[in-house]
């Protein structure tokens, strides 16, 4: 049976109890990765599994124990010294996961002579300080060295020891991401501009932090994604809220909800329910791509057609939560295998990216009254904070990143400083209203396709890609081929320089 | 009387008994600041001194305590809402002497109706975490965080919440600093874009790391600024550290040098007079200024001419360290008011910059055979690392600054990549070596002037200043008031662009 929430979700603004860490929208989670269905990869691609000597506190010289970072290394006869390194900036996951979630990187590799290689981020997978999961984990001052900063230290010291190793200082790096991981790519080429000559950043919002976009733009787009598939679904969906809440009355009502709901165990309140409604609903709209796909969940293409198709068909005058349950079984039970549903029995456990939401990553979001089908919330920072203190003993520095990575006015700061990053968007997804949209420079640019949804770009190709999303593969292609050709070109120039 | 060196520049190469931290040149030590001498200073600026509560690890989140960091506003009736700040990357030093030795920031805030605003480096000054310089000196575990990337995240922070506070968020930010503060702001600009517009970065060797220059190339330069003033000179010198030896050999050998030198106590070793004398040389060549200064000591217009002619000066046969006494005299006893020499009494106590130098900042230096004045010496990096365990019970890190912040290819790397940097360099100095000596894009300038020391263009104007100088601080002036006009012009077009 397939875990609950391979992007774990939880909107959590709808009941009051609502702890605001584990409600914040997540890119991934503990859960993120499928269990496996012993059934091999259909993509399976060919790399060595090795390990590098890391430096746990890169800018302080506190006496604190090294760690090994795990890393993939593509096999390729045919890569030459010098020739080019296409490296993806691992995110909050297992690091086998994303190499097989990220064809794009494999399949164009052959044909630039690269070598491929992926990145494990510190404290995911089995990239883990202090010797374990567990003792990584323990505790606030064991997840102290968990931070973005340290993460793009361990890449740039990885890639410059990577290359020293094979005599290849002169190899360009291009660094690959999707998600956090396209947000640490687009801060890499930023930060570290001697080590990686270029950046495809996929769905990485950059800034969804502080009030750079308003706090509603998330929820909106996920509402408008359903809204434009159906009036009536988006509707349905926005009364539901209430219903749940009427439902779930008292003791009864909680048993029947889990009973109606096919639920494995007995709820403790309606918003655990709400709170796994609203993960499908957002992750639908994350993955909402226009053909077949079991990145987090096996759907088919355009599920949030299906959905509203699922919830809209019912006769007039059925509960409104039968439309319901109708519905977020196309997400969570498409293969129609579940016997029950398994909630998540430890939301609030101790996980990556929870920390990280509790120190840097706080990504303020609110649900509008009237474009968002998601009951009404505005962000609360002081409840934000107070649930952070209580979980896990830190204080959150909410304007740390914008400090330390910048967003606001990026269109000026970045007009003329800084080259060679693609802001790869697809429109359908919620994370693309805190990414850059618009062209910042000649060579900062925005690729941004209507019908496109979470970092599909760095997806494997299929037989039944449309002709937008071979057209928005081809381009950044050819970009990262102009950003080669610069570098090669500029090498020469400077070579011949040397020598007359 | 005044102290021995107010730059200590220990060049130990000399005994083989010599620790090669307190070795490697330094900018500025502990005794940078002259003593007081009881005479108020001739420039004096108006300004407020402040303390801002900061964070001691800004790249981790373990619990540690904040420290309050001193800087010094400028007051200025004229500034107004979304003005310039002039912000001077304190270095390592007491930002109070910094402010009164750059000159030229004070005197050009007006004319731009510019806030000036000048921030001490953590653990230097009154800039003490733990609450003590004693607390913060106390072993490793304390002098952990004193590192160029903690004291940049500093300045980043500082900076955001001043202009917060001002309600003035739209205030671009020029940086401004000299040596390793020059360093700090070429680095801050590149890697905070978003929190400064542009930097002037003067005399800063941020190439003076691995191999990224010729290690001889320091004492090379001094070597020259003694032969193009006289050959003899340079003989002289060249000849006397074998007659120093010579006549050091034995006890007596020992208290007839210090007898000599006019030393205030006995010397344990020729290599602690050695030291001293290097130190002078090598000081003289960075203050070698075309005018009348008393940065480190009270010195003549062109003050190696002076050594030279008073080493020159002595009929034939006149013992060599007669010869170079009278040299080094002109250094430590312009003034002719010291009694007796007072070499450093621990050279090798804890202190700032031997930290910083044993943890990041390896600048490994070498002494050729024939070009150099000195004694021939073959950077050793295994006897340096030793030394740091020994003396502190760190390891550095030789390559982590060009990691972090490049170096290897800057053309290459930053053609197309930063704007709005000018690295300004007197020739004379032996830190222009390291420093950036050609233009790198159109934004990203080289000046540099043949007969400059040490940041010279910092300091405060005079009327004797040659025409060159003069020329130079107006080109710098200029290029400053491009930055401020280009992003006051984009300003205007982002808003426009908003309106209509």
């Amino acid at each position: 049976m397939e875990t609950l929430a391979p992007l774990l979700l939880l909107l959590l603004f709808v009941s009051a109890s609502a702890a605001p860490i584990g409600s914040a929208p997540r890119f991934l989670g503990p859960y993120a990765r499928r269990k496996s269905s012993g059934v091999a990869s259909p993509a399976s691609y060919e790399y060595d599994v090795r390990y590098f000597g890391q430096t746990l506190d890169h800018f302080s010289f506190a006496d604190l124990p090294g760690f090994q970072q795990r890393y993939l290394v593509g096999r390729n006869d045919l890569w030459s010294r010098n020739g080019p390194i296409f490296f993806y900036c691992g995110n909050e996951g297992d690091i086998e996961w994303f190499a097989e979630n990220t064809g794009f990187v494999w399949e164009i590799a052959p044909r630039f002579g690269a070598l491929v290689v992926f990145a494990e981020h510190r404290y995911y997978g089995k990239s883990m300080p202090f010797g374990s999961r567990e003792s990584a984990y323990k505790d606030a001052k064991s997840l102290a060295y968990l931070t973005a900063e340290q993460a793009l230290a361990d890449f740039a010291t990885l890639l410059t020891d990577f290359k020293h190793n094979l005599s290849s200082e002169g190899s360009p790096v291009v660094l690959f991401g999707g998600s956090y991981g396209g947000m640490l790519a687009a801060w890499m080429r930023l930060k570290y501009p001697h080590v990686a000559i270029g950046a495809l950043a996929s769905s990485a919002p950059i800034l969804q932090f502080e009030d750079i976009v308003p706090l509603e733009t998330f929820y909106d787009i996920v509402s408008n994604d359903f809204k434009r598939e159906s009036l009536s679904c988006f509707e349905f969906i926005k009364e539901s809220w209430d219903a749940l809440e009427t439902c779930g009355q008292g003791n009864d009502g909680l048993r029947n909800l889990s009973k109606d709901f096919h639920l494995c165990r007995k709820l403790n309140s309606v918003g655990e329910l709400s709170d796994w409604i609203n993960s499908a609903y957002s992750y639908l709209a994350m993955v909402d791509y226009p053909l077949p796909s079991s990145f987090l969940m096996p759907l088919p293409a355009n599920p949030i057609k299906e959905v509203c198709r699922k919830i809209d068909s019912h006769p007039n005058g059925t509960d409104i939560l039968v439309r319901i349950l109708a519905g977020i079984n196309v997400y969570y039970n498409y293969t129609g295998t579940v016997d029950c549903f398994d909630l998540e029995d430890d939301p609030h456990g101790m996980n990556g990216w929870d920390w990280q939401a509790c120190t840097e990553m706080v990504m303020p979001m609110s649900s509008s009254r009237d474009k968002s089908m998601f009951p009404t919330y505005d962000f609360d920072y002081a409840s934000y904070e107070d649930q952070c203190v209580q979980s896990y003993g830190v204080r959150p520095r909410p304007r740390w990143i914008t400090t330390e990575f910048g967003g606001h006015d990026i269109r000026t700061v970045l007009k003329k400083f800084g080259s060679n990053i693609i802001f790869s968007n697809g429109l359908l997804d919620p994370w693309s209203g805190g990414s850059v949209l618009h062209n910042i420079s000649d060579s900062i640019i925005a690729l941004a396709t209507e019908l496109g949804g979470h970092h599909l770009d760095l997806r494997p190709s299929t037989n039944e890609d449309p002709d937008w999303l071979v057209g928005q593969r081809k381009t950044e292609i050819n970009i990262i081929r102009s950003w080669l050709n610069d570098y090669y070109e500029g090498r020469k120039t400077s070579f011949l320089t040397q020598l007359y």
